[in-house]
């Protein structure tokens, strides 16, 4: 099986500009990026980086700078296999969870994302077409029964918590142990609680 | 082994005030809790609501109108079994998850829940003591390993999102197919995606 691996190698994670610059989302990306290559590859799968541009990671990279959904979709076409695909900023992704979206059996299984997403997916039909944009989860699900397949899903917060906004770093300094919680520790982000004991995340001088 | 689901029955859910009257937030409460209740009953348990006011639900209910850690912390040290405590804020979870939860080893079990929270938790030592406030999930985490006692974690989406602010409310229209799900499409609310692709929940006129 393929295990593709999208990556937005030009301007990824715009709505964490409140909290960080340009060239820190671009770098919290690589390292989210070799978070999942990490786990995907001590799953023992080999897998490939589908990147809008030249990116330096620890897998085999091909650059196609069309969007997302023809990206993917292309492969599935061409694959006489069953195909997988990763999305790049689940830093909380490991090897255990990698082996369970793999082994769940059904025609498509979908692990869903937070805000109607799909995180990951397994096609074991060329004929599955995405369609990455908007509720995803639900369009997915939607396609994959008009085309008659048997959709699973895969239940898990590991796959579920992508990394889009400010509040879902507080997911990744709680729960990841990679390089995107490094990173995030080296550049002096911290876990506060404020008054009503919501917990957020913020740089600078502990609270 | 007792099940206990505590209950705010008095203010709940004042997160959800930009979209819900204070009237509608305590009805969806209680649609919420109705689906704890029953993915619990569904998995072959009777669990026990506890609530700081009066409440009608398919469960026994005690009232108890301490805080939730003390409330719960009590219920802890009075048994001599093991112990489990679940979120009433949870509509997403199914009898499969539960079984899940219950059938976990370890002293402590811990299923994290967004933003720090620990959604249920397990405790097979009468010893252990919570502490629900702030960044629980680390808390009890490091709380257990100081008492020796063994942790394990359940990887589950379903009982990773409770319901504390609007965005939650996506992941119930979405992936929920109980009353909590039913009481937001009967009052009108739907999903839209906005221009960047984004999925939120609103009211009215379809967009």
């Amino acid at each position: 099986m393929e295990v593709y691996i999208p990556f937005d190698a030009v301007e990824p994670k715009r709505r964490l500009e409140p909290l960080l610059s340009a060239s820190e989302r671009r770098s919290l990306a690589r390292a989210m990026l070799a978070d999942v290559v990490r786990a995907v590859s001590r799953a023992g799968r080999d897998p490939t980086v589908v990147a809008t541009g030249p990116v330096e990671v620890a897998a085999a990279v091909e650059v196609d700078e069309r969007r997302l959904s023809p990206a993917v979709d292309d492969r599935i076409a061409r694959s006489d296999d069953r195909v997988a695909v990763v999305m790049a900023d689940l830093p909380l992704l490991t090897d255990d969870v990698v082996r369970e979206l793999l082994s769940t059996a059904g025609d498509v299984v979908l692990a869903p994302g937070l805000g109607g997403g799909t995180n990951a997916l397994v096609t074991r039909s060329a004929d599955f077409r995405t369609d990455y944009h908007g509720c995803s989860i639900r369009d997915h699900r939607d396609r994959a029964r008009a085309a008659g397949l048997e959709v699973a899903t895969v239940d898990s917060y590991r796959l579920g918590i992508d990394v889009d906004e400010p509040a879902d770093l507080v997911e990744v300094a709680l729960h990841a142990d990679g390089r995107s919680a490094d990173w995030l520790a080296d550049r002096g982000f911290h876990l506060e609680t404020d008054r009503t004991g919501r917990v957020t995340i913020g740089r600078g001088a502990e609270g």
